[in-house]
C-alpha cells in the first residue's frame, strides 16, 4: 500500500499536481469516489464510467486519464484504477492503443454516433470533378501558407497584455489604420479608421448594414438581377425584403432604381456579379446623385477588384461619395472564406448605427487574426499575393475564353479578360440546362445563368 | 529611352507582371496617367497623388510602390516616376527612409491625423498601477504562446480546401467534436455535436441566446444580483430586460426567482460572479424544477469551473436538465479575450431558434482558429494549461486570504481558496469607498462591491 500512501500524500498538498515534469499526464476527467459509501473504490469508478457513457456525457474517442493521473486526482491507490480500468475494457467501454492511450470506444455507443454524422459544410460535394468552375470556390488552393504562419507566429509572440484582452468592438486599432492604409492606396476608399469596422467576413458587414437599414425605417433593399443568390437569402433572413433591379451591359439599370420605390442598394460596380460587366462612369455619377435625392445609401461590394487588371479598375465608387456609399470587402477571395475576415468603411453617423446594432451581437472578431491580417498588409504579403492572384486568374479567363471560341462558337463571353468570374451568353438554340448538364457529365461543373436570376428563389445558398 | 521601351514591353505582355523574383518590389497604388493628355506625364504622378492626399484616400504612413514597380504598373518610364516622387519629397508629401521605402509623410495630413488618435480599449487605463486585481484582467500573461503557434502551423500547413472554405454556421464539425467530448469528460455536459454551437465569445453566445428569447416572446431576463454590470447592459441592448435576482450564501435565491415573472435566467451556479459562492444542491434541483414549470431556460455561464480546485466542483448544471438548461463558456478566461472563441450547447429545438437567428447575423467563427482550438484540446494542450492555471490562481487567492486575515481584522473571504475571484464582507464600520480609494494610492487596484450590484446602472462594462 506503499503507492496509496504516496499518491494521497502528493495530492493532499495544494501545490502537487499539475507541474509540467507531468505534462503527458495530465489529461482531466471529473469523477467523484465518495469513501463513505459500502461500494469499492473500483466499483464506484465502473459506474460512474459507464452512467457518464451511457447518459451521453463521455463522447467515443475521448481521451480519458492514465490510472495514475485520475489515481492522483481522485485520491485513491492507483491500482484500484487500473481495476476500473480493465474491467470497463472488458465490457467494451474503453480501448487502449499503444501509444495514444485510453479512450472511450466507438463501440460504447454505436448508435448515437452513427446518428451523430454532421451535415457537410458543401451542399452540393463533387469530389469526382476534374474541374470545379462554380462560384464561390476560386482560389483557396493558393493559400500563402508560409506567410500567413508567420505573421500569425510574429503577433503571438509579441501579444502583451493589451493585444491578448478584449480589443474595440470596431476592431484592433492598429488593423483598421492598416486597412485604412491599404484601402485608400489600392482601392482609392476616402476613409479614416474611426469610420472603418473590421466584420466577420462581407456577411456580417451585410447584416449589420441591413440592420441598421431596418432601424432607420427601410423595409426593402436594391440588389442586382442577375446577382448573389445566397445574398438574397442572406437578406431576407436579416428582415428586408431584396428588390431585384435589372443590369444590362454597363451595370445596373441606375433608371429602373429611380422608378423603384428602394432608397437603398447593394451592387457590385466594380465587376458585376456574374456578369463581370462594369458600372458605367455616367452610372456611378447617377446613382451616387439618386443616393443624395432619396436620403439613402449605397453599400458597395467590392468583392474581386483586386483581382482586375490595372486598366479594367475604377477607383472604389465610395470614392465618389463618401457620405453615401458604404464600401464592403472581405479577405475571403484573397485569402481565405475560412479567415472570416471582412471590413466596412461607413460615414460617420451610418457608422454610429452600425456600431449600436452590432453592440448588440457581438463585441468584435479574433484579435489575434486582425494583428496577424494588419501585419500580412504591413509587410506588403496581400500586395503580393494579389498580384500572383491577379495574372493567375487571368490566365485562367484566358483560357476560359479560348475554350470558348474554340469549341463554342456563337457563344459570348461578357468583360474583360480579369477578375474572378466569366459569364457565357449562349446562342439562342444552345439549351442552357442540357450544356450544364453535358459539362457535368464530362467532369466540369458550371453554373447556369438562371441560378444568379432574381424571380427564382428557391435554391439554398450556395455557401 | 531605352527604360521606357523595355518597361513598355514588359507591362504589354499579359504574364510579365507580379512575378515571384520581383516580389521586394511588389507594393500596390491605384493611380492612372492619361497619354492623351497635355500634362506631363511626371505632373499628373504628382497632381493624382498630391489630390489622393488632399481628398483623405492615402494616409500617413502609407507605403508607396518603389519608382520601378510605379514605372512598370503605369507604363511610363522609370525617370518620369523618380521625377515625380523627387517633386513630392520636395514639398513634404513623402518620406523616403533607407531600407524602409517610400511613405506618405506625416506632415502631410498632420491636422486629420491628430484627430484620428483611437479610444484605447481599456476605459479606466492605470498603466502605473503596480497590482491590478479588477476583474477581467486575470490570466493572459500566461498564454501559452508556444503551444498554440505550434497549433495553428499545424492547422494552416495541412488546410485543404475544405478546411479554407466556408464552414457550417455553427461551427467546424472537427471543433465541435473535440468541445462535446472535453465538455462531457471535464465539465459532465451531456451534449452531442449537433446541439453545440461554436460563437464569438461567451458576448455573442449571450447576444443568440437572448435574441432567441425575444422571438420565443420573452421580454425579461433574470439575472443575479450581484453580478457582471457589462453583461447587464449587453442583455438590454439586445432587447430584453434583465431584471435582478438577489444572490445569497447557497446561490441565486430560487424562491424569488419563482416569485418573479420572468421565464428565464442567467446564472453562474459554479462559482457566482463575483461573490464565489456555489448554488447549493437543493437550489440547482429547485431551479431546473422552476424552469419545467414555466416552460423556461437556463443559461449557465460556466466561465470559470476549470479553474476550481476538483473537490470545489460539481459537474455542469445542464447535466440535471440538458432540455432547459443552456450550457455556455469561453476561452476567455482559460486562454485569452482576443481568441473570440466560446460556445453554447442547446436543446435541440431552441438550437434551431439560435441558428435561425445567427443566419442573419454573420456565417461563423473564423475556420483556421476553430481548428487550433480542436488541435489544442486534442493535444491535451488545454488540460495542461488549466492545470498549471488552477494552481496558481489557488496561490493566488491562497495570498490574498492570508492578507485579508493579516492586514483586514473582521474582513471575510467568500467562497473556497480556488476560481478567478475573490470577493470579501468588510466589517460594518469599514468604509468601502476609502478602502478602494486607499489601496489605488498604493498602487492596488480593486472594484467596490457595489459595481457589481444591479440598482446603479450608470457605469459603463468593464470590457
Amino acid at each position: 500500500m506503499c503507492e496509496t500512501t504516496s499518491s494521497d500524500a502528493r495530492i493532499r498538498g495544494p501545490y502537487h499536481f499539475g507541474r509540467s515534469g507531468e505534462d503527458h499526464l495530465s489529461w482531466e476527467l471529473t469523477l467523484t469516489v465518495d469513501r463513505e459509501s459500502h461500494l469499492p473504490l473500483a466499483t464506484q469508478i465502473c459506474n460512474s464510467l459507464r452512467q457518464l457513457v451511457e447518459s451521453g456525457t463521455l463522447w467515443p474517442g475521448t481521451r480519458v486519464p492514465s490510472s495514475r493521473r485520475l489515481a492522483l486526482d481522485t485520491g485513491v491507490s492507483r491500482s484500484v484504477v487500473v481495476e476500473a480500468y480493465e474491467q470497463l475494457s472488458a465490457e467494451g467501454y474503453l480501448t487502449t492503443k499503444r501509444g495514444s492511450g485510453t479512450t472511450i470506444s466507438n463501440r460504447a455507443q454505436s448508435d448515437r454516433d452513427a446518428a451523430s454524422t454532421l451535415v457537410p459544410p458543401d451542399p452540393e460535394p463533387h469530389p469526382e470533378a476534374m474541374c470545379d468552375l462554380r462560384t464561390g470556390t476560386s482560389n483557396i488552393v493558393d493559400f500563402p501558407r508560409q506567410e500567413w504562419i508567420r505573421c500569425v507566429t510574429a503577433v503571438v509572440r509579441g501579444a502583451g497584455r493589451q493585444e491578448l484582452s478584449y480589443s474595440p468592438l470596431s476592431g484592433v486599432p492598429l488593423t483598421r489604420r492598416a486597412l485604412t492604409g491599404y484601402l485608400g492606396r489600392v482601392r482609392g476608399v476616402r476613409s479614416s479608421p474611426e469610420n472603418l469596422m473590421v466584420t466577420a467576413g462581407f456577411a456580417q458587414g451585410l447584416a449589420l448594414f441591413c440592420k441598421a437599414l431596418l432601424d432607420l425605417g427601410h423595409t426593402t433593399l436594391g440588389v442586382e438581377d442577375p446577382g448573389h443568390p445566397g445574398e438574397r437569402e442572406f437578406i431576407t433572413s436579416s428582415g428586408l425584403r431584396p428588390v431585384g433591379i435589372p443590369v444590362d451591359d454597363d451595370g445596373l439599370r441606375v433608371d429602373l432604381l429611380e422608378e423603384s420605390s428602394v432608397r437603398a442598394v447593394l451592387i457590385t460596380p466594380g465587376n458585376q456579379f456574374p456578369t463581370g460587366v462594369r458600372l458605367s462612369q455616367a452610372r456611378r455619377e447617377r446613382l451616387v446623385a439618386w443616393a443624395r435625392e432619396v436620403d439613402g445609401y449605397v453599400l458597395e461590394d467590392d468583392f474581386d477588384s483586386a483581382f482586375l487588371h490595372r486598366t479594367d479598375r475604377l477607383p472604389a465608387l465610395q470614392s465618389l461619395a463618401p457620405d453615401r456609399v458604404v464600401y464592403a470587402g472581405s479577405a475571403s477571395k484573397t485569402l481565405a472564406p475560412a479567415l472570416r475576415l471582412g471590413w466596412l468603411a461607413a460615414p460617420s453617423e451610418l457608422m454610429a448605427s452600425i456600431e449600436y446594432v452590432r453592440a448588440g451581437w457581438d463585441i468584435g472578431c479574433s484579435g489575434l487574426e486582425q494583428l496577424a491580417f494588419a501585419r500580412f498588409i504591413d509587410i506588403g504579403a496581400l500586395d503580393r499575393h494579389q498580384r500572383k492572384l491577379r495574372t493567375e486568374f487571368h490566365r485562367r479567363r484566358h483560357v476560359v475564353r479560348r475554350q470558348a471560341e474554340a469549341w463554342l462558337p456563337g457563344a459570348h463571353l461578357i468583360g474583360r479578360d480579369s477578375g474572378l468570374q466569366a459569364y457565357l451568353h449562349l446562342p439562342a438554340h444552345v439549351d442552357e440546362q442540357a450544356l450544364v448538364r453535358a459539362a457535368r457529365r464530362r467532369s466540369v461543373l458550371v453554373r447556369s445563368g438562371d441560378f444568379y436570376t432574381f424571380t427564382d428563389t428557391s435554391r439554398p445558398p450556395p455557401w
